[in-house]
């Protein structure tokens, strides 16, 4: 655990700058407006070690694969979302020295996000020989106004003279650390002194995956007018130097409007004079005019969703970076796009599509955004099922297997564990639809598209088992579970339990569906006997001495021992272990059996649930950031309070704490959801199966209460709750009975229904 | 199968020649003499596909690793030994037409491996618009003056009149096919036109590894007659031209020496004088002079170790072109050497020890060479014990793990599936230390190095087992056994087995060691004590009711069919199938129980074996070159005559039928040594155990007999098996009681002992 940010309910704000915290702190500082994002680099640039990033939503590379040893199956090509070009450059020169925080003297250092808007500012003092300089900056990326960033430096001398110079930097000659044989991934098109516009494209590949062109155009004003410097451009790179002299008092402010369009919404040829088009709009108002417009975009989004801790502002601050993280680089605006794990803000996974979508951040955004949004998530995986049908005919498997990571549904990870094993998004995906339809009522997509989605994977799951005549039982052999801590098992129990459900929900709601989706997907009755078959059959191993369920075969046979017994200085065990060491270990990375049992809640008792969480939770060392709220939310549910908000500290602190030592890389996106739903599911325990919405709610010990907002069947419903009551608002739409306690309340739209505790 | 050279029992040679098998027909015409060697490619150069390969033994290089994602533990590169600058170019034109068997038009093609010596032969006719030319080529790498090679190219003028050219090459600007990151890993030092030499060094690495200089120099003679043409040097590159003008009738001979010399025997600034005394000691003969010298050494070493087949001359020439493969690659003449997988006869692999050495090498090479090579190949591991202790460090275990692939000692090898868990090598090293003083008797290895290597093996066994309170055994988790079809396994019974072997050997072995030995050792009570618990408890997972040694744990919840059910399009799987589909699959690669019955003869009742050879080989699709010889020796023991023959065959002509699909990438070396263990050790029966020398001979229904010479302590043996008698002579040392069938036979020197069928 790290913390190098001060606690406070709105902002993340810091006066300390130390060079080895430079890519954590970065990370922590990334913004984004659901178009593009950036890590929290500087300005003026930076000598020192850095992790440059620049994302533009959906701008991808296929960058060939690289193994060790290839194995047939294997994608030819590991998807990137590639470092964009950077345009934030405004390169300093004090008296012809150059501002670099890696070298020059410098005082009142001063980094802020502020998370009402995802505004970053930041402010020290030079200290020349002779001067002193205080420069300001603040940045925003437009949350209306898609294309555009915005940029402002000022400058204030505070002793002496200076002779400033800015130098505004439009850069395409960036590269990315990840890239698999040091590729550059941009090839320049042009570059327009004139018009101040840099465009560049990805370079050809073999893999028929479109090209993408970008055009970066800047502007500078100054008082809101627009002022003009020495333009010289280079292959991919523009620059524009400008200088000023100031006496001690006086101050200069540079304003940078940039404007970014892609080849995903403007072909080519176009996007000069769209580019122009925008720019003219960005500069018809003044800074501070769009940073109100923008504002105000971000204000409607926190009433709508904010959550509201009271007594605690580390919880706070904690679930508030999480949602302003989340909101930047998600909002359901372009169906076209998903959720990265490290959304916008590092290279490493980065902006590709993972399970984490269905399991993790689709539960949260089912409460708080349209049904429009999670039906546009869905409906992301039925546009990809091509893609789907291809990865499984590659395993030599029928039906349709979804990818561990993709950009176009195709899969694109080389690891043969993971790739080939970690096989069971093809449940989370199906699980999705289930989600939607059992939340919204909105049973329109599983009749249709969501039964082309079932179908294709029941279809892949009754092939993948197989029949163990030695234990007369359907088994699946050779997956990684959700602990993937854990490669290369027999018969884990959550893949196996899953793919009974997958082929459950699918006979189930197939009668149901629309004819023309029961038509074209031709079902024969053969087919659903073997489904049958399978689901009845289907092993599910689990210790009835211990009245537990099985990770895996065999797991009974770790030498079980509980992570408490792993020194502190061999945390987190994948950054001290090998790999070796990590798989025959006991310790678990997530929730695995436990995930089953979250997903599949309605079908335990909670004594079964206890038994499990007794025995697994003490053997998880919690390394994917997918793990705590999963964890807190049954610990909640278990009357496991204390677990339940130790839990909930971590999902919502991870990175603002940086506790599994890796936030330097990026921030955790999709598990940013898991604080909304430890509070919401956990401490409120919400539930909504059976067309029955359910509270159970407390408060955590160290806390005075909380309050957040959903989104039910067209109502938005108000849950407050303290120490001494809940209090349950319906702030618009039809009445409703719920449940809270196992009692029945019925809420009236305007009003509030006070419960005691 | 494919097979595209003649049947003869002592020529590998083909009439015909087709691009498409081009890498194919230059593994199967690779020559080597222990100290360098290289594949069949053309002199004259070849404009189509091909894999230019040369090769210098002990000289390599360490590859930076590549993989998808890395885990820790991983090692820091690859190492492999790599194409060397390439001696053999005699580039030609006829009339300023290039002669390049992908361009030209020619009759006639002829290509012959003499077995009797590796003497490399081919002819060609040329046919231009108003030319004939036959093309003569000869080459050999000298036996006896190992740093030389020697080639000729006789042109005759068959019609219309030829001006030839000759253009002779060194080239040091080679590459390797397998270079992970396109690199080239030779720099040029110098080139001396004066000298006809050129130098190269690898280039420069982070690892600690020693960077390699080599010098080659070229000489040109005819009729034994120096000749001298106009020399061009270029960076690592000299070329030095010869025309001729010849009128039908007319004939001319080029012959071109050749000295390589590297820094792993001469310093860089001696290697110039050294090769100028090689090259006058080379020139002090003819070629044919000097292909005599080299004859008689092969000469001797047949004399020693032919193997004669009657009655079947493609068991015949399987046989040979084996021997002669292996006494190519390594004869013992080089302590610091071992055998690599490939030899020098491609990349893939290549000339990096493996496990392959001990467990099918070192069983033939005990019996041909005297105790000495032997010995140093037991040697070459105890030397290379620190990188086994570091090995091990790295995984975070106690004691020795000897590498899967290395060249010092340190692994390099990056799959972690091998890497971390083909750990089975670290039986099957020691178990050679058992073999060795078994068959030799002699026991002083035992007393002193091989106790540092068994108990540096012991303690890493002791640490990698844990204790399964659960089934309150010990057991051994996430390893490979030699099925490679199946990865991160529980419970390999191989490798349990062994594990056990080796601490019972180790304890058995220590208060015999040397004073000294135990004292370095300083194993404790405390610590045997914990080995014989080991000993007592390992698990060795069985099928009681099937009578048979499971595989691993779950081996019998596969969906158990017979490899015959396969279809044969879709052989070898390997190339066929997804690796998914080959891990789940029941098909089992190579012998893996039956490997750890044909080590352990002697602990098994023939009822034991019966019954798992029964259940295993069906599975066994026999893709890893070592499969076929274990399961010939042991269907051979279980009188299972015809299945024992048909795999002899499989081993034998392994490459020259291309078996596996994959000899164009190089000739399987390391598995050669199965052809001569199946008829010794299966169609013989020899076993050495227990201080008595044994046979049970039988005679393949399709041979008519086949005779053998082992040294067994001291003595020469000839064994000749008929189909009516088998005869047994001790040609030299002193009087011997052996087993014929179970009868004492006593040996007497220069007496031959005749015994009914």
């Amino acid at each position: 655990m790290k913390r190098i940010f001060e606690v406070d309910p709105w902002k993340v704000a810091t006066h300390k700058f130390s060079p080895v915290d430079k890519r954590l702190q970065e990370s922590i500082t990334a913004i984004g407006n659901d178009y593009m994002g950036m890590r929290g680099n500087f300005e003026e640039g930076y000598s020192g070690d850095q992790l440059q990033g620049t994302y533009l939503a959906g701008v991808w590379f296929p960058d060939k694969t690289r193994v060790g040893w290839w194995k047939n199956g294997y994608p030819k090509y590991f998807g990137k979302s590639i470092n964009a070009p950077s345009f934030i450059g405004i390169g300093i020169t004090v008296n012809n020295e150059k501002i670099d925080l890696a070298k020059i003297k410098f005082t009142d250092f001063y980094f802020e996000l502020d998370m009402h808007q995802g505004l970053l500012s930041r402010s020290f003092i030079y200290e020349g020989a002779n001067t002193k300089v205080k420069f300001e900056f603040q940045r925003f990326l437009h949350i209306r106004l898609k294309e555009a960033a915005l940029i402002t430096v000022k400058a204030t001398v505070l002793a002496g003279q200076a002779e400033i110079e800015f130098n505004s930097t439009l850069d395409g000659t960036v590269t990315n650390e990840d890239s698999n044989y040091n590729e550059h991934f941009w090839l320049s098109c042009n570059e327009n002194a004139a018009k101040r516009s840099i465009q560049v494209i990805t370079k050809p590949n073999p893999y028929d995956v479109p090209q993408f062109t970008v055009l970066l155009k800047a502007g500078l004003r100054n008082n809101n007018h627009i002022v003009k410097g020495t333009v010289k451009t280079a292959t991919a790179k523009l620059s524009e130097k400008l200088a000023v002299t100031l006496n001690a008092g006086e101050s200069y402010t540079l304003e940078k409007d940039v404007i970014v369009i892609t080849s995903r919404d403007v072909a080519p040829e176009k996007q000069s004079d769209r580019a122009d088009k925008l720019m003219q709009q960005l500069q018809s108002k003044s800074f501070a005019e769009n940073l109100a417009d923008h504002t105000a975009v971000w204000q409607d989004r926190w009433t709508k969703s904010d959550v509201v801790i009271t007594g605690n502002d580390e919880a706070q601050q904690g679930i508030r970076f999480n949602i302003l993280q989340l909101f930047m680089t998600y909002y359901g605006e372009d169906k076209r796009l998903n959720i990265g794990p490290k959304g916008f803000t590092g290279e490493k996974y980065g902006g590709a599509t993972y399970w984490d979508t269905e399991a993790f951040i689709f539960p949260m955004y089912l409460c708080i955004t349209k049904p429009n949004v999670t039906r546009a998530l869905l409906q992301y995986r039925h546009d990809q099922l091509d893609g789907a049908y291809y990865n499984a005919q590659q395993q030599g498997l029928a039906g349709a297997l979804f990818p561990m990571v993709t950009f176009n549904g195709i899969e694109c990870h080389n690891e043969w564990e993971i790739t080939f094993e970690e096989i069971h998004r093809n449940e989370d995906i199906p699980f999705a639809i289930k989600r939607y339809t059992s939340y919204t009522g909105d049973e329109s997509y599983v009749k249709n598209e969501g039964m082309d989605v079932l179908v294709g994977t029941a279809r892949f799951w009754a092939d993948r088992v197989h029949y163990s005549k030695w234990r007369q039982k359907y088994v699946i052999h050779g997956v990684t579970g959700p602990d993937e801590y854990d490669n290369n098992v027999n018969n884990n129990w959550f893949t196996n339990i899953m793919a009974q459900w997958v082929l459950q929900y699918t006979l189930e709601r197939l009668p149901l569906a629309d004819k023309a989706a029961q038509e074209r997907l031709n079902v024969t009755k053969e087919e659903q006997a073997k489904w049958q078959d399978i689901i009845e059959n289907i092993y599910l191993p689990e210790d009835k001495e211990r009245g537990i369920f099985l990770q895996q075969d065999d797991f009974l046979d770790k030498d079980i021992r509980p992570a408490t017994e792993i020194p502190l200085d061999q945390r987190p065990i994948n950054q001290h272990w090998s790999w070796d060491k990590i798989l025959r270990s006991p310790f678990i990375k997530q929730a695995d059996v436990l995930q089953g049992i979250y997903y599949l809640d309605d079908r335990f008792t909670k004594e079964q649930k206890e038994r499990n969480f007794a025995f697994y939770e003490p053997l998880t060392v919690h390394e994917s950031s997918l793990s705590a709220c999963i964890h807190s939310i049954l610990a909640a549910e278990l009357g496991r309070k204390k677990q339940s908000v130790e839990f909930y500290e971590r999902t919502a602190r991870l990175d603002l704490d940086n506790y599994n030592n890796d936030t330097d890389d990026g921030l955790h996106i999709t598990s940013m959801s898991g604080s909304w739903l430890a509070i919401v599911q956990g401490f409120a325990g919400m539930r909504y199966g059976h067309n029955q919405l359910r509270f159970n709610p407390f408060v955590p010990d160290n806390w005075t209460g909380y309050s957040f907002k959903i989104n039910y069947r067209g109502r938005l419903i108000q849950v407050e709750v303290t120490q001494q009551e809940t209090r349950i608002t319906l702030i618009s739409g039809k009445e409703l009975t719920i449940l809270v306690k196992e009692q029945k309340v019925t809420l009236k739209e305007g009003e509030q229904n006070c419960l005691k505790a």
